[in-house]
């Protein structure tokens, strides 16, 4: 069944998946095709990308620099939660895939097309964090997944469309500079395929781009300040800074320090397992500084109501409902208790390990020296409260117990 | 109030304050004193605390190797569910209290005793989880805390009610070899107090005492396997050992490597934030290890249910509830899921860091190959499957964005 | 793309829907169609099931009693939970379609099937608890679902498609004696379209089948007598039944007092709001009666804990996961804690309204006279303990108000 | 430990226990009593209340008419939550107290005192409410709990008392004219005490104030129509209130119709299990449309998030802790659901049923008949998608299934 579309707006990095797919998409739908670009701090020019869409007759191409949008209103909320997936990843991938969708569907707006496309596979998240988005900001889009349409399911066949139809191919990508399915934006670079296809197998040494090894890394620790305001770092060292040069700051001393690789096997929102290796130096950093400020700052209860809630939040990220109701719910819930996580955090970086060894908030620390001293405290707690609370509490297990027999 | 008590059981250290307090019940309650001793792991001997109970006129004396029940009936369940309280602690303390009272219960029914007595802190959460798991077990136990009644609140004024009596003191201890407070078991040592209770200030390093440095760990990796049945590990580097046995070689082995310091500021059962810091070398290396197994083995909607259960269950133990009606619902829960947590995982140790770099499980891993491949899969996936979906699941998100305007 | 089936199991009614799709099955996939029908106490004679099926010339004919399995195995371990889907829903279809599954899977295995088929519609529930159920038991098996496969989308095509084919419709069903589309087994009877697909109108008075209106119920009162063992109903007024009889006997008393009539509007698993009404007099009986003998003999946290988790596993029910690895988790915390939910309650009926008016247990109550008394208690509680107890749970609150002003 | 107590705000009905309350105070802290009288819809005159207090010589006498902040701020804000405590008890007295709290904190600060004093037992969840949410408020504040002090245990006590300093008593208060210990609010009325000390035993028919008994309601339904704005009722059968004038309209009507009785056993703050009776008509009609408007306008996934919720914030409202930081961080999650919670519900009411015969909201529904009709629906729902969504979904299971066999 073959849609009636006239002008798609295409997630266009310029590489040879997209490439193919520009022209896969004229051939197939018979239609014009506008490409978008987003600086996401992946690491890549963009004005080769510009080039080629040129070269290929594209008359509206869209290049955007989100960096600042993407770290300020996606990586710096998620992190508010505290956000980890199963425990481990930091979403870096997940959290981007809704602003690119958010920017496909404006730009379907201004210039009037009536359809997306993307090239993520079939198999995989993105797809659904893509499409999931794009249909709940416009439930009338339409969306083209070549990955799951086309028979162009190895790189052979694609390296064979693009030569058939005389499309540039970057001749060291092509021969497959890395053997890795490779993603990589501000927060973080991902790895999957090749040898990570047996959960059994380490990793390549040569495979991690980001970070030196710890083995590496420099032999003497270095000591960083992180301040926080209303939960969001805002200076480095006491430096003010942009969340999207906090976090590129983040990144530059974490990867020094060999800190934030991960190797690990993940559920995806389609069913399977997969292996995946990740870097996350400035996320890594950021994740246990955060907790820290919040340790001292936030109340135990709102804490742990925090806690509980995580993993779902992680989930829905991770599933690509970023841009749902129950999202904003949690969010809403969570940005409620970050009015007072204020204050500066010290840590210790070494060797891939990042270690807390100082908190302070003259603003809103809870700790209260007088009342947690080892020390006589002069009245600031009395310890014969102690004896009601634990007789109380433990009334029902005595019930239960003499009832019961213990 | 002071209560008609004719025999007391006494969790008996043999050190300072447990000394103190033999004498002053028998001053204060005019009751017979039951010493109880236990080798939960915390690595100091026994003996010398038989001796002294025998010096102080003790008719009844306890001394158990408690370590065995310790790590396979505590330690092990707990690791099953991943818990982690407040995102960091490990809750080496928390799950050897009830241990520790159950036995002080028995031993009062054996010994006809009408009490049990502890050395634990009115400002504390282990006076809350020894009373909380008595009263459960024998709902009639009468409990006396000296801490929240007597007035030797400060370690001059216990010294000098020492010195009156002629209870002998070590000289070390009394003059302070160590100025934390500190407690160790089979599975963490812990310090609290001294430059501790400023949160800003790192840790003296000559604090730590059972892992090394990183700085000075070896400069080699380590790696090792672990052998997982039904989610605890039943051997090490193939060599099939006991719970308690494997629990002190990942200490040994994870201290060497600098593995499982931790340092922060967590929220206490009776309401005050305070600092603490952990060295709980073999736990660290456990709790990554069985997740990495879990990520194999364990279904995704079941795995994520643990992890929303988690904080929750952690909050239990480390409030004292293991003997609890919704302690038990939850292990119950915990272990109906760990039937399939079977296989080997590898991990990388060094110089702080455990990495996973490798899991398998014959019998019950669910990475499927076939369908995880990035190369053609020869129809174990259909990757027209994720139209429908990612559709369906769109579906609500569409509704609500027609009518309130996406 | 037409699967090649040689031998399909068909979930046969008898009625117009599952005869043309006997047929169809036939000249669709020139397979051969084994039939099965089961009792769940829809309350249809099934012999003439058997005599169509004969008559069409089926050669493998199942027809089976079901009913003690479903309310043994299904009904009643749900209702341990108190289950209920959004707030209203007692889950009646959901909780019979697993069991269906998994007989056709069984049928499947024994007569060497390699597929199965079902009525359900594309845009239902059913077709996903179906069909989830068979994958999880089945991993292999195929399943068709003609209603996502064929154009006969209307009650008029389908007539016509019968009448060319000679199929024999009952005239009173083809002449639509009941305009709804309905569900029918012991737990409940469900009503869908006409009418109802518009929220804001109240069903037609004559659409309820199993309950006499509140209006129109006995004047007077009954009072009944519910027995329980272990979370289950194992007496009514003292006479021991099995479980689907007492379901049974539940329906009837409770159908005579206009008992358990619901209209709401739900949220389907594949994604829209439908509006439903449901007869429920049984299930509605046993809901309330659970959660009384649950008050008296439930500890509170782990009925907290089971109020809090039960949305969670309603909406798994509702959504077809019953033979899934988070529903057998959920099912082991439950079941965990029914051990001591034994004893008796009393409810009057009358007039719609379900109200319990006693509860004992004596080998299970939680309820102390002694403590709870607004009488002198002779000691049985300390009303002094309640002040260090509301001291310490205030203590975090109290920091807080100092550093933040109240 | 008498405290220093220089003048105390006193919570008082003017009835005998707050009048020998009064009393007690000044001869047991030699202190100044003020008096605060808050009308909250308990249906008592308050000028009695003025004419005691003036007798009794107190000077500073508050005496507030809080019913509207009482539902605008408590009331209506918690049914935003669906809130019901262990699924039965609507929360009545517990929402009103975190008010009186308040209050009675503020006037300490107007008037100069250094304590408040309420008369609620020691045994009971008021006392908890009270003072945490003082201790919150002001966490300074001292708090005079005599019921837990003095050892005026019985009624007996307080009447010789009373005589002896000549403390006026009503002498049909005295004689006793109700059995049981009763609070009351606009939002319900409730019953503890004599007979209903046995879970047993049926109340008495008599016990029951504010509803007629189902058996004597009118026996012509009424039909009722309620309208909200972002979840709040606004206006009854189309005529707008203010949030005390529709709660008590409700209240009028749903007593009239005999709505709103609940006879349960519920576990208390302290501990211990207790049996309440209860008559909230309003808040049952209340509760009853809220679900119905929510099920019409909310999306899926946060309606089931609010009802997982729920239990937890139900249980802050009963434990006291309305004034914390975890209940404020639940509210910002409910609140932020209800913008779109907008709509009219009607409601048919006869002799103790509440039913919902229709739903409508032009601006919110989220029910599109187009998708949801049995009938042929043009395309607006592809019911091939089904297939895919259903098959992912299964993928997990699947997989499983292979492995362990089914």
């Amino acid at each position: 069944m073959t849609k009636n579309i006239k002008k798609v707006v295409l997630a266009y990095s310029g590489g040879l998946d997209t490439s193919v797919i520009l022209h896969w998409l004229r051939e197939q739908y018979d239609c014009e095709v506008v490409t978008f670009t987003a600086d996401i701090g992946q690491g890549e020019e963009l004005e080769p990308a510009r080039a080629k869409a040129i070269a290929a007759g594209v008359r509206e191409i869209f290049i955007d620099d989100l960096r600042e949008e993407f770290v300020r209103d996606f990586v710096y909320p998620m992190f508010r939660a505290n956000a980890l997936y199963e425990g481990e990843y930091l979403l870096g991938t997940s959290i981007a895939r809704p602003l690119i969708a958010k920017r496909l569907v404006e730009i379907a707006v201004i210039t009037g097309a009536d359809a997306i496309a993307h090239g993520a596979t079939g198999k995989g998240n993105d797809q659904v964090r893509f499409e999931l988005s794009a249909y709940a900001l416009k439930p009338d889009i339409q969306v083209i997944a070549p990955w799951r349409e086309w028979d162009l399911l190895s790189r052979e066949k694609l390296l064979a469309y693009a030569e058939a139809r005389g499309i540039p191919v970057e001749m060291k990508r092509a021969s497959g500079q890395s053997p890795y399915s490779m993603d990589a934006n501000l927060l973080h670079i991902s790895y999957e395929g090749n040898e990570l296809e047996d959960p059994w197998q380490e990793p390549a040494a040569d495979m991690w781009r980001w970070t030196i090894a710890p083995e590496q890394a420099p032999a003497t620790p270095a000591y960083l300040e992180l301040t926080f305001a209303h939960g969001d770092v805002v200076a480095i060292n006491g430096q003010t800074m942009t969340p999207a040069i906090a976090l590129a700051e983040l990144n530059r001393i974490g990867g020094t320090h060999g800190i934030g690789r991960a190797d690990l096997v993940e559920n995806r929102s389609v069913g399977m397992k997969s292996r995946g290796c990740y870097e996350t130096p400035g996320g890594t950093i950021l994740l246990k500084a955060h907790r820290a400020m919040e340790s001292l700052t936030l109340d135990r209860e709102a804490a742990h109501l925090k806690d509980e809630l995580m993993p779902r939040y992680a989930s829905l990220i991770y599933n690509g409902y970023w841009f749902s109701p129950e999202r904003r719910m949690l969010q809403a819930a969570i940005d409620q208790t970050q009015q007072v996580v204020n204050g500066v955090v010290r840590l210790k970086l070494y060797r891939g390990n990042v270690t807390v060894v100082g908190r302070q908030s003259d603003s809103d620390s809870l700790f209260d020296t007088a009342i947690a001293t080892f020390e006589e405290d002069a009245g600031a707690y009395n310890q014969a409260d102690a004896t009601g609370f634990i007789r109380l509490n433990a009334l029902r297990l005595r019930v239960a117990g003499r009832k019961r027999g213990g």
